[in-house]
Parts: C-alpha cells; sequence; structure tokens
C-alpha cells in the first residue's frame, strides 16, 4: 500500500508530446490490453489536461472492453482506453477554466462530464445526468497517462491522500460512499456487506464504521476475518461455517435481523433479503451490477409490505460522495486495500481481473514500469 | 353516500344484553356470514366499549374467514366477527381509561391493540408492532355492533365526518395516507394509480391531490374516467384505449415517467415499474396483498441501479395517518365512494365483495335492517 | 395582467449596436434611473445574450442603488444596471455553449452565477454559493434589455408562461418556494404570511396553497382580503379588526397555533414567533431583510427548547426552485399580481416603490415605451 | 465510576412500609434537602414499584425546589421529592400491566408520564405532550428509593449497563442524543459543544463521536481538555489561552466555521452563533434553560437569511432517545463521568450543586450510607 504523496511538482514539467497507455486491441471477447504509444491530448475550453500518476483496475473496465453491456462499444466513440479511477496533477489548463492551476491534483470519476444544466445536476444527483459521459467508453479513460478532464467535474484530491489511494477512491469509496447515504441507514444500526472482504466491499465497510453504523461481513476464511475485523466490522460471519447466514444474522442483529444490506457481488443478491430478517423497515441496497438477464431482485409483495422492506439502487457516486470519501481517508477513517503495479503489469492484471483472480483492487503507477 | 353525521346523543343511552353481529360459519373456503344476536361485551381496564354506527367491508375480511393467508384461523383466537372498519360512539368506558367519555365518538382499525412499549410503537410506526392485535381476526372484529376497543388507540372522529364516511377510513383511506407519506413524494409529482377507479385507489388519488401531487389513473371506461377526474385524478389512462399504457404515462409525466406509483390492485404488479420510464428515483409502493406465493415484485439489480429505482412495501396506517384522513375528510378534501346497505344485506353483500362484485365500497349501517 | 407569451421569433432578429437601459445616476441616497442608450454587450465562452422582454422592480434594486446594504457600490463592479428578475429570449450564443440555440427563452434571476464546483454548488444549494456573483450588483442587471447570462445558469421558461410572469418569478417566487421547500412544513399544516396580500406574500400564499398547505394571511382592508383568499388563503386575519392576532391565528389553527410563518416584510419579525402559539416544532422564516442593525428576531432559550422552536432564514431560489416555481406557473396555480408598465416609467416607478407606494409587484415591458 | 451492575436478584424481596428519602424541606429559596423516612407507594394499575438504587441529581431538580421557573410549587401536586434520574429494579407490578415483571431493571426519565393519545406521542415527539407529567414535580421523584412509575413509560434498562452509569443516562445522555438527531447534523460535520467538558456536555461529545461526527470541546484547564480528548473530542479549544475561541473553531473546521453548536451553558448563548462563522445551514441548538427572562438568542435576520442558520430548541429525549443512549453505554461508547456518594451525602450534595461546586454529574447510590 503506497502512502507517500505523488510528486506534484509541476511547474516546470514539459509535457510530452506521446505517452504511455493501456489500448484496448480486438474490442469483444477476446479483447487484450496492449501499452502503446499514443498523442498527448490538448485540453479543450473549460478542461484541464492531467498527468495521471495512477489509475485502479475495476471490473466494469473489463465489461466495456469485452462490450458485454448493453451499451455501444468503445470503438463507437473513438475510445482507445478504459480505465475510470484516475488521480494526477494539472500540467495544463484549458480556456475559460477557473479555480484550477498547475499543479493542482485532481481525480476523474466514472462520470467524465455531466451536463450542469439539468434537474438532476441541479438537485445534487448528478450521477444519473442523462447526458452523462462514461469514462472510459465514451471518452479516454485512465489507463492513459495524460487525458484531459472537464475542469467542473474533476474532482479535488486534498492533502495527505496519495494518488495510489485516490484512484480507487475516484469509482468504489464514491460508489458505497453514495449507496449508504442514499439508504437513509442510521447511526447504531447493523448494515451487512456480503463479500465485505473483498476491494470493494471493505471500503464500504469502513465508511459504514466511520458513519457510526455497525457493519457486519460475510464472507470467509481467515485472511477475510483478520481483514474485515481490522478495517471496522463489528462481527464477520464465515459463510462456510455456519449453517444458516441469515440465521446468525439475525442472531447478531439483536436478534431481529439487519437494518440493512449493501450488495456489491452479483451472487449476493439472492440470499440478500432474508438478512433482513424481521426487522421492519429494512434497506436492501443494489449496487453490483451482474451480467445483463442474469439476476433479479424482488420478492412477494405481501414481503414488502409486512416488514416495510425498502429495495434501493444506486450507481455511482456523486461529486460531493468522492469528496466525502477522500475526506475520509485524509482523517485515515478510510485505507485503500490495494496493490500497487507498474505500467508493464497492466496487460496482464486486466486478463487477471476478468478471470477472477484479483483479490483486491490493483493500483497501476504510471510512473513504474 | 351518507353525509349526515350519525346520532350521537347517547348519554342515557341503555346497553342492551345483546346485539346483532355478522358471524362468520363454517369458517374456511365454504363460509357464509349469518346475522346472529351475541352478548354484548364488558369493556376490560383501559377499554371502551362502542356502539358502531357503521362498518366498512374489505376484501382483507374475506381472507380471515376463508383463512387463505399464512395466519392461524379466527376460531384459534375464539372470534366469531370479521371487519376492521368501524365507526361509532362510545357507551360505556373501562376502568382506568382517561380522555374519553361516554357520547364521544371512535373508530376501530385493522389493528385493535399495539403494545405501546416497542421501539416502533416510540417511533410512530406502531402499525409494524410486533404484538400488534388484528381486528377480525385476533379480537372481535367490526361486523358486530358493540364491541370493545383499547382507549389508547381507539381513533377520534371529528366533527363534521358522519360515520358512514370515517369507517372505510380506518382501513383504506388511512392505509393510503400512510403509502404515500412513506413514499417520500413530493408536491407537484406525477404518481400513478393503477386501478385507481375502484374503492381503495380512488380515495388514493384524493389524499395525493390534496396533498399537491399529481394522480394519474390508469383504469378503464366512462363511469370510472369521471369519476377519477372528478375526485382529482389529472390524467386518466383507459388500458382499453391505449396500445402502450407505460408510454402514455411517459407522455404524460413530462416525457419522462412517473415519480411514483400505488399499488393497490394485485394484478397491478406486473407492469408497475414500467410507469416510472427514465424517472430517476421513482417510487413503486406495494399495498395491495395478492394471494400468498402468486406474485412476485422485483426487477434486474441494474434497472434498479441505473434509476436509482425504490421498491417499498407499506402495511396499514397508523394512528396518526388516520387522523389525518380524517382531517382530509373534514376538510371536504377526501369524500367517500361508498354504498350504504342495511344489516340484513351484510351476507350477501360479503360474497358479493368475495366474488369481485362490488364496485367501489360497500358501508354496512347497523341503524338500518 | 399579461397572460400572451412574448414573440420569441428571433431566428432572424437583427442584433441592435445599442439597447436602451435604466442606468442608475449619482448612485447613493440621491440616485435617479434614467432611461440611456448603452452598448449591447457580447456574449463571452459559455455565455447567452439575451434581449430581454420583461424586468420585475424589487426592492434590494433599490438597497444596490442607494448602497445601504454592507456590500461595495455597483460602480465598484463597473456596474450601471440594477435588476434581476429578467426574462426573454435568446438572441446569440457564446463559444462552448452547450442546449441553448437562438430563439430559446431564459430568464435571468439574482444570482448571474455560481462557482459550479463547490460544495454547495453540487449539493443543490448553489444559491449559498460563496463565489456567486449577485445580478444588478456585481453584473450589469436586468434594467438593460440585452445582457449576457452565463448558459448553465439561465432559467429556462417553459411554453404557456410569458415572460411578463415569468420575471418576478425569477426573485419573488422562486425565493418563496425555497423557504417553503426548506421549512420542512408538510402538506395539511397552518402557514402564516404576515403581509401575505403584498406582492412577495401573495405568491407564497399561491406556492403554499398548491403544496397542500393552509396559508393563513395577516393584512388590511378588504381589497388584499379578497385578493388572498382568491389566491389560495384559507383564512385572512385583519390586523385592523382584530385585537390580538395571535391569539385570532392560534384559533383558527386547531387552537394550538401555527405549524410555520413565513416572513418577508421587516416589521413582522416582532410578533412572528407569536403566530406558533403552542404548537411544537413550528418554524419561523426568516425571508425578508430589513436594513441592517435595525432588527432581530429571537427568544429565550426556554422558549425554543420548550416547543423545539425553529428559526430558520433563506435567501433566495436555487435553480430547482426557480424551475419548480415556473412549473406551478405553467399549470396556473401560480399568478403574477403585477402590473406591467411602458419602458418610460421605470425612473419614476423605481421612486414609488423606494418611496413604498407601489401596492404589489411593477414589470417593466421593454418593448413598451 | 461504578462499574459494576447492581444487584438485581429481586424475587424473593421484601418490600419495606417504609423507606429513606430525600425531602425538600421549606420550598423554596431557602430548601434544603432532608433524609426521612416515608411510606412506600402503591403501584397503582399500569404502574410498576421500582426500587431506585441510583439517582442522579441534576440542575432542575434545584429549579423545582427553590420554584424559580414559570410552574407551580411542588407542593401544588403534593410531591416532596424531587429528581428524575432514576434507575433501579421492579419489585412490584399492578394490575394491567404486560411486559413487564418483577426483577426487571427500568429507569425513570425528566417525563415520569405520557399521555399516549396526542398526535405528538403518536408521532415519536412524546417528550413534548403536552399533558406529561414532569417526575420531581407532578410525580414524586427520584431522590426517594421506592417509587411508582407507568409501565409504559418506564425505560427498560439493557444488561451490561449498571444502575450507576444508567440514572444519569434517563435525563442528559438521553437530552444530548435528542440535540444531536434533532439537529439534522450528519456524520463528518463538526459540532462545538461550549462547556462541553462537564457533566452533560461531555456526554453529548461521547455521543456525537459515536455518531461519526467530529467534536470540538470549547472549554478550559488541562484536566478538562484531558477528559474532553480521552472521550472523543476531536479538538479542544481552551477559551482562556486563545484570543478569538470563534475564529479558532473556524480555523479548526476546515477554515468555515462549524456546522452545529450545541448549547449546554447557559452563559454560552451569548456567542454560539459566531462559531458557525461562514457555514451555510448551520445549526445551533438550545438545550440550556437559564432563569427565564435572562438570556436571549438571537439575530439579525439577515444574518439568517444569508447563511441559512438554523437555531432551533430542544428539551428532554423521547423513549427512544433514551433506549438509543443506553445502547450506546451498552456498547461502550458512552461513559459515565459521575461521582457516586451515598445517601447521607445527598442533602450536602444538592446545596454544592446549586451552589456551582460540583464538577461533573453525582449520583446517589440508595444502598449506600
Amino acid at each position: 500500500m503506497a502512502t507517500e504523496a505523488a510528486n506534484t511538482d509541476t511547474n516546470n514539467i514539459e509535457i510530452p508530446k506521446e505517452c504511455k497507455a493501456g489500448v484496448v486491441v480486438n474490442e469483444g471477447p477476446d479483447f487484450r490490453v496492449e501499452i502503446q504509444n499514443v498523442p498527448v491530448p490538448e485540453p479543450g475550453p473549460g478542461e484541464l489536461l492531467l498527468k495521471l500518476n495512477a489509475t485502479g483496475l475495476c471490473m466494469s473496465d473489463i465489461h466495456f472492453m469485452v462490450n458485454d453491456w448493453a451499451v455501444p462499444p468503445m470503438s463507437t466513440f473513438g475510445t482507445k482506453c478504459a480505465g475510470h479511477e484516475g488521480a494526477g496533477v494539472v500540467v495544463k489548463v484549458g480556456e475559460n477554466v477557473k479555480g484550477w492551476k498547475v499543479g493542482d491534483r485532481g481525480g476523474v470519476k466514472p462520470l467524465w462530464d455531466v451536463c450542469g444544466s439539468c434537474e438532476l445536476c441541479w438537485d445534487g444527483r448528478e450521477n444519473y445526468c442523462p447526458k452523462g459521459v462514461y469514462t472510459g467508453l465514451a471518452a479516454t479513460g485512465t489507463y492513459q497517462q495524460y487525458i484531459t478532464s472537464p475542469a467542473k467535474y474533476t474532482s479535488p484530491i486534498p492533502e495527505g491522500v496519495s494518488d495510489y489511494v485516490a484512484a480507487p477512491i475516484m469509482c468504489s469509496a464514491s460508489t458505497m460512499h453514495r449507496s449508504l447515504v442514499d439508504s437513509g441507514l442510521k447511526t447504531g444500526q447493523w448494515v451487512v456487506f456480503p463479500g465485505g472482504g473483498g476491494g470493494v466491499g471493505i471500503q464500504g465497510v469502513q465508511l459504514a464504521k466511520a458513519m457510526g453504523m455497525r457493519p457486519i461481513v460475510i464472507d470467509t476464511g481467515d485472511a477475510k476475518k483478520k481483514l474485515a475485523l481490522d478495517m471496522g466490522a463489528e462481527e464477520f460471519v464465515d459463510f462456510k461455517q455456519v449453517e444458516n447466514v441469515a440465521e446468525e444474522v439475525k442472531k447478531i442483529a439483536g436478534g431481529v435481523g439487519a437494518h440493512g444490506v449493501i450488495v456489491t457481488a452479483p451472487q449476493a443478491y439472492k440470499d440478500a433479503i432474508s438478512y433482513i430478517g424481521d426487522r421492519v423497515s429494512g434497506k436492501v441496497m443494489c449496487v453490483g451490477l451482474p451480467p445483463a438477464g442474469t439476476t433479479t431482485i424482488g420478492a412477494d409483495p405481501s414481503q414488502f409490505a409486512f416488514k416495510n422492506l425498502h429495495v434501493i439502487g444506486t450507481l455511482v457516486g456523486t461529486m460531493k460522495d468522492t469528496a466525502m470519501a477522500l475526506e475520509y481517508a485524509q482523517r485515515g477513517l478510510l485505507k485503500q486495500i490495494a496493490e500497487v503495479r507498474g505500467m508493464s503489469q497492466m496487460p496482464e492484471s486486466v486478463q487477471q481481473l476478468r478471470r477472477g483472480e484479483v483479490p483486491g483492487r490493483i493500483v497501476i503507477d504510471f510512473n513504474k514500469d
């Protein structure tokens, strides 16, 4: 885990003509990522040019490169690089940009830009802006060291949070923060993270703890258990060790059931509602996106009615969620459980991620080969 | 529709030894209701004796008498009378009752009593009290003219609201109020009532209108259309006249989709989510209880996530919901669309209700043969 | 009252070099407004050039021209025109503007622009953006026919709402909407508008009514009474006719007291809290801005504690409030009670406003001499 | 500080005819408390007889005995004992009590009983019930070892929380919890406790910390500093050491100002609003009750409007607040900073409290002489 802040002395930095990028080749089921030299882009009006020091690798990247979600292929947009968890430093400022200067640190999120003028944008829900532009799909992603980013939608990275920590916050921690806030769960309430020992869930666990909730992690193995408890889980349920996970959760949660469940892993939807048990007004939060058409979450309407059950979906975090998650990181309440690898390892790392061989989160260091 | 307040001059009323009741005979699939003479009960400590002037008939009554819900049969509790929409007058006050006197008007709701000391009772959510006692199942129901009711959970009926209007408010209007409040829907938002021309839905339509929302009723026929529009629906979609109901709703609701859907009829669950269209943060409220195991409401988790979709269940109204609904009635903003019939018509009316032959709400007048 | 939509056929409109403006002369206590010819400005990047058809006159304009508020004088910013309630049509689109085209209708609000990147801007509270630029103070105001406006912060005016109606919505109705929403007052609750028969209050009355609340207007005279009741007030208290206004409000409001009070007139602060009476959790909303140092709103802490009293201030409306208020206008639920006057009447109208001789709202028609 | 649970083996306990009580003598400015033998009362229907093991001493007790608040004197109600922070065990159960049995542990709060049937009682705001009966004023207080308590409004004390800890939770911690919840302050926000090193404030600090907020304590001296930081304060401002407290708070709170201020000490009202600084939507919570007519909290309406300032009062906690505070205590997140003294010390301890000579909270142990 990297804890040092990346070098941000860029006042005299020379911007090269070309930079390294992890380009998708043979887009589709047999895609691969190749390190190539690509032109450094020019920031347009209202845009920043960022030199990224780090990018996280996220499962959504795979979906965009395989193109197995119901979205047009990256090539439709002329996009060569996936990635949406970037952290770096401003090296050039486009026309009409206010509030940013060379040397400032900034992050790029799953949404590269939003319209800024719809009712959602003006209501603190710009993460659902119908004109939102997805990074690494419709705009060049963070697998490329130098990318442009709209000044107004670039997230400032606070002092004390290194780029290697900030990068995965842009997507996973921010998404977790959104889900926790949107759930309406309150301090002192029990919240279950199925698969919470994983890369995304563990960020939710830390945030829930910081927000005064009582996290229960359902996962397996001693390593996951230690990690979960170290990171703030109040209880750990090893699904291979207990006969009835829902009963175990109920027992822990006051003999009633959990107040909330945050579902990040597709396979967890099946049992998610059962963890609510007899709790009234329980919230089941849908965050993880399974392959289209493979999964359903729902219940008999009576089950909803008798327990005031809520099933709610949230997508990515807002600008504010990201700022909040970064603040928790700055306060030491949100640690990254990520492995930092060099640029040359990116192609194989992406394949490992696809094959499900990555235990936590991988962060690519653009400054390391 | 009865508009006169029932006679409440009961100061010198003599309490008879026996009274008429619609008793369930042959409980189960072949049940029937018989008018019998039954003993007038004695109010225990903390209880009132009410002389009901009116009771509504509700589909839940049928379920209790048939016993096709997952609850013990009425006979387990020694209950002979179904019914949970009663309105009348206090004729006797038990020991240790404060705040009630003979002559006061009061109503009996689907929950006859709640524990008053659990976290739900102390949080304004006593309608989910795990020790709640269901009227007409575990306690004698409102098909009987003289019944007891816990003083603390009897709903005061305000001046200007007749018992014939108040009775069905105890269940259906109160339930609708709960659902609308719990949805978090706001003034100015579009809310769809599938089957909203029916007895329960039309009360939701009126309440939604009174709360500043914009109701859309989906139903069929000119009579329903006229009723819906008269009662406050801003738009009416005749599902037999339009090709694509969801598209029609979308067109009406700003080209985006409804902000909320209140599902009272079991068959409406199938399409309910589709009325949300592209609306972000839409609320689908589950109120109507289908026969167990026949219906599911749910969707692909991605559909929840991409639109911040909420599916939420609510059961009956709280003490406060009932008070609010009564207040709307008092203000003339909630009218009852009910047919008042005499006591002798009760047995056949119950069978008509069971066979689905009742267009709106039937209210039985205990003072009429 | 103008109800016809202004002509918006501007595709072939020629933009003149100069236009008419109500310029402030001799800024300070002895200021006057003079109709002058001024250059038509050029829209910068991200900006629109609007041809205004209407501007409202607002008391804040006077404060800016007199410079008796704790802000720098207009001349500091090189601003010659006050005004912040403008409605018109786009006649030219600057560089890098998305989502707007010539011929679109747009309005200018009290805030001409906000930073778009602070935590308030991203949280739906951009009306408090610390970098907000005040129209008619730091940016040229709407007393001038052709002005520029940042595309992202210009409010689209919906079809069916004329510019003469839309103009005062930009400030007063939007401000009222903000206050009502921020109060947390709910449907069915009593809300008092002291001086609610006036230009600003009457918009609050209509909005409160549309939101399902029960407005009580405190004002005097039969004309005000008729207006208030016509516009949705449920009760009118003539402060010259009743001995004790607070007692009268209490009597109306269930014998307890109002749930909320919206204070727009400085002199109403004195008695505002008294209208809450014995109501628990009452909200006193501070909207009207008295001359600095002249007024205080507050109470003994015990009074706050014993009744869970809330005193809350709100300033102007957000982008969303304005959109909502315009939607109510479009639905016919918010009517303008304004007098439309020609351009030549502007100088004298401003003085009348200053002298308190304007009964309602004055709107200047730029197309009328 | 007592940490052992009090003995609760009461199954065979004999109830004496008389018990010790701290009786008020010479009610008024020259009152004193005398230890006397008084009859053990008999629980009425719906009531419990509690054998208290502990009572806290609270400043309100003094006000009731002096009778310098705007309430009738204790003698009007025939009340001889003040006190409203009692914890003990049920030794007898009255008629018609459900859910309690001899040996259960229970606590008595500032409100001895509420009506249970008003709109506030049914809305989770029973702490404002207009028919609420104040303990130690209108009902015998907790200065007496055996007292009765309505079963429905007695707070169950969970295992693991001793009576010496539970007693002051009944008033001070519950009151702090109410204020924090009612403030709407969120996790991660800065909340100031002026005088937070004192007996009440320090409970607020711990609760705020447990709820994920960032407490700032303003107090003086190294002992207070150590205590505050140990108990969860993130920052301590010594008002004797810094020149400008508000500036110091602003510096700590992101250079903007605190999100909230919880005022428990009357003298803190004067500067409370200043700690909000430039923070938008700040909340100033009024909890401490100064002698009537001595203090005002308020500001220029413009100050409210420009910063969306909220000034809000809260009184005591609800049944639910008490349960929540007890749960935090059970989890080890709320510790009592109290000195436990024997019964014989009660008379002098009360005088010390009156003279302001008590540093934290005093708890009287009824089982110790």
